[in-house]
């Protein structure tokens, strides 16, 4: 595997042999540990010194399914702390296939005016080629991406910005392309996209003509993992063809977390929103059928993936709003600002996706812009009318794409709904205690993705547990942090866990595979082990960089008022969610 | 002495004995004791949770010269840590004499529309009276003092906050009538207005009609000492009648630092203005020279001072454009953003008067916003625009009124001047490097009055010290921090400083006045003792509110780019800043 350096002081590059320290290191464990290594934890995460590192995991560009995630790192404008996030995209197999294991881009162009893109191809190893992309600014991305097909060949993987990282904002992301060549698949949380604007790069393309492809230390073995995990998924009833998440997409969990009371719901004043069914994942699909005609069943971000959960929203007449829809955005621009109109919802993540924002953090900002008074919980066309503002970088729209916590401090709001910076996603802690002690301790800020334990609390998937009980959670949630930070090492889309936390061979074979392809023994216990790491790695960073274990807090209004229709507060005790790392 | 809380959340209020644990505590060691002892260190400061605690020094109401200082206590907006912040002003000493110990705001009223005002009288004990204010609000400072005085009196006291505070943004100060009864004299730094508006109240009038005066234990002893002040006072060039400070107030540092190259020019570029001289205390005394006709000496910000440093700036015509124009201010809003004209200067200065912000954080906005485009440095028209903004509350004026590093984050800037989110002053740390180490470590984020190393390191007071070296200044910058936490809590100006440092019995006396007042038998070490204490228990609420010893320190560039015309670098290393308060 390659490292491949790119300097955007003078525009060079250098690709050397990955160093000895990062063997074995993929995907989060390689950006993890290499920011840890190479950047100041208080540099200016927008500055000279910042640097941003994609790697795509271990089993990315094999024929391992739902495998082609691409990990991002840096430190991220939003939280201030260590970033990695991450995406299903071609553009993860392709970078592995072309054998860069790691892609960093460090310095910092003198004028800020120009921006570059990266057409990376094979040629006996990895090359760069810079072009000037600064035509391409401050438009849709919906725009820019078919020049490049047209101009590099259909056969390329883009990763670009949007006009939102240009502004510098913490709320921007970095996208990908979809299997229909979408700018959709986002790197969505904690601003890289800001990072990677700030170096003056607006796209990175791969070419994988002629490009070796993954070496293989142990074929069988790798053989018999996939196997194995191809039995899982196609068996489990969330994952499987035509199962939960292929049918429904995962906005099937809106109707679930809304009866569970967990849906936060008006910028988090209560657990239950009434337009709920209106925007749940059935009706999706339900409004689909009619309008096309037909049934129509989600289709993959990625190449090779079994699952198959991104759906596709479209007009009464048929024509595509959008696409995907996921249950975090249809909570966060729906649910959590009182939105049930489903073709506006869909309209505001089509926004979101041309303009290069997070959808989660825009949303739960949008919630605390009408805490503030400045439009009404439901006003869905002031909700649009305030992402275009967003979009175009207007003193206001600059307010509301630096993030819920700055936006929140901007006007002077108390409610607002965050941790480390980043904004809370849609499962309530209150509601679901477990969840709440991830978004507390992850070293990500908030985020449900660091330790999904609704798994276990309201889906049941390894036996059910109370969501509303506090017992337990706390080893729960460290295991669920230090699991999945070996699945975002691994290239696996996380949505494995559903099927392999409940099918034990499942989880063998994803253990079977990565062995296979390092040529290593690890076992279960060595996967635990391996994610403990990474997140101690992390931590580390994080401390230096300032960010105490007082960070690992819910916001006062939380722990204080109690949340409908159960009633509770977050009670779990500053002893227990110390305890998270301090026992790891 | 009583401690008054009065209760927003349903304006009523209680006089009790100020509690036993809380004798021999007055100015900051009071309000930052209480503020430890009742505020959770993770409230959100403008939530219900957060208090507010005005207090007056030991020696204020008094005789004492030069001590009316009022100091005031919350958890700031702007850095989320521990906050005292103090002004001079009759308040204080109308406060002392009524025997309010400690004034405490808290509680939170439900809705958000009604502003109150508190009269506070003597009636045997002091007697709170609330009236609606909301008729008040959205109105400059100077239009909504003169009808207090109108309705409750000549003699009364006057505090208040203005449109920036009800906006609740974090540059918001809380401000207190001077002598001519202009609202001028702030407690500015730190974002204490808005929490004061965030708990409803606009206005705490004190009428000390009646009032018994300030209880003395040893009279022979405090006179003594208050005749050992005087002398000081008196006598030093600096502090005396027609001395530097009477006669061309605090700007007369602008050419000093000017010289001294520590002069931070266009958003900390420089550290070097050529148009220093046109804004600098000679050229203010010389221009009002002119436009008056006669030599103006400067007058006291408050009743029974000797030093006299406030002055008057004037139009052409002989009107009154401000009072008072600090060095700060001069620095902020003139040399800060490349400024030269008196006259626009002054209207700067005017305008954050009557707004209600805080000049110094005004001023590091508008240059962080210069850094982002919004204006070029030295634009006069357009900062008067930017600050009308401010004032009005339209979305860019949020965006300034949030603080520089806010504004900084907003705007996509990576030059921010800032240390634990308040904005660095007017002495650069690449030129002068014991104040860095103040800037970096102090308890209140960045601020020279926490630890003003420039009396030795600039002026000689105590002894020259070369303001380029970095031996010896960690313990310096520590024992100023310790013997400042006292005379904050004293209620004296700082400004004694520089006639009882360098005056060794001005420094007894100061010492002799206070055990007078309370009966004690402090002795030199243990001002020192008492000072540290203070500092211990702010810092212990900065840790649990989440700031550690990581951030004490300065922004990356202060680290990285050299500073004309020393071209040095802020070259005080990790080790020493942690032993600053490491070694307390």
């Amino acid at each position: 595997m390659y490292l491949l350096r790119v300097n955007m002081s003078n525009q060079t590059y250098q690709v050397t042999d990955m160093p000895e320290k990062y063997k074995n290191l993929a995907g989060r464990a390689l950006t993890s540990n290499f920011i840890a290594d190479e950047v100041p934890p208080l540099c200016h995460p927008l500055g000279q010194d910042n640097k941003l590192i994609f790697s795509a995991g271990f089993v990315t560009g094999t024929s391992a399914p739902t495998a082609a995630r691409i990990s991002v790192g840096g430190k991220s404008p939003l939280t201030k702390g260590i970033k990695e996030a991450n995406a299903g995209s071609s553009w993860g197999a392709d970078l592995a296939v072309m054998n860069i294991g790691g892609l960093v881009i460090e310095g910092y162009p003198k004028g800020k005016e120009k921006f570059w893109g990266l057409n990376i191809t094979w040629d006996g190893k990895p090359k760069v080629e810079f072009f000037d992309a600064t035509e391409y600014t401050q438009k849709k991305l919906s725009e820019i991406f078919p020049p490049m097909y047209e101009k590099y060949g259909d056969r390329i993987s883009v990763c670009s910005v949007g006009s939102a990282a240009e502004y510098g904002y913490c709320n921007s992301g970095i996208v990908f392309n979809d299997q229909a060549k979408r700018p959709s698949r986002y790197a969505g949380r904690g601003g890289l996209g800001a990072v990677m604007a700030a170096k003056g790069v607006k796209f990175i393309l791969l070419d994988r003509q002629g490009a070796p492809g993954v070496e293989i230390a142990n074929k069988p073995l790798f053989n018999e993992g996939r196997k194995k995990m191809i039995d899982a998924l196609t068996t489990h009833a969330i994952t499987k063809p035509k199962g939960g998440l292929n049918t429904y997409g995962t906005a099937i969990l809106i109707n679930i977390m809304n009866e569970a009371g967990g849906l936060p719901t008006n910028n988090f004043h209560s657990g239950r929103f009434e337009g709920a069914p209106h925007i749940a994942g059935e009706a999706i699909f339900e409004t689909n059928k009619v309008r096309k005609g037909k049934e129509i069943y989600n289709h993959a971000c990625s190449p090779g993936c079994i699952i198959q959960c991104s759906n596709t929203v479209y007009t009464e007449g048929g024509e595509e709003i959008t696409s995907c829809l996921e249950y975090e955005s249809v909570w966060s621009l729906g649910v959590n600002i009182g939105i049930q109109d489903l073709d506006d919802l869909a309209m505001l993540n089509h926004l979101c996706n041309e303009y290069g924002l997070d959808t989660i953090e825009t949303g739960t900002t949008l919630g605390v812009a009408m805490e503030a008074g400045l439009m009404k919980f439901g006003d869905s066309k002031k909700a649009i009318e305030l992402v275009h503002e967003t979009g175009k970088g207007t003193p206001l729209g600059r307010i509301l794409g630096a993030g819920t916590e700055t936006a929140g401090r901007v006007l002077g709001v108390t409610q607002v709904p965050v941790v480390k910076g980043q904004s809370i996603p849609a499962y309530e802690p209150r509601a679901v205690k477990g969840i709440g002690i991830t978004y507390a301790t992850s070293t990500m800020g908030a985020d449900h993705t660091a330790g999904y334990t609704i798994a276990p609390e309201i889906l049941g998937v390894m036996g059910k547990q109370d969501p509303l009980s506090v017992e337990g959670k706390a080893a729960l949630s460290r295991a669920f942090q230090a699991t999945t930070a070996f699945i975002d090492s691994s290239g696996h889309c996380l949505f494995i866990a559903f099927a392999v936390l409940d099918i034990a061979s499942g989880y063998q074979g994803m253990i079977d595979e990565t062995n296979g392809i390092l040529g290593t023994n690890w076992t279960a216990e060595d996967v635990v082990k391996y994610g403990s790491a990474i997140l101690k790695v992390e931590r580390k960073f994080n401390e230096a960089a300032g960010i105490s274990k007082e960070a690992d807090r819910l916001p006062d209004f939380m722990t204080r008022d109690p949340l409908p229709p159960h009633n509770q507060v977050f009670d779990v005790s500053e002893e227990i969610l110390d305890a998270v790392y301090g026992e790891m």
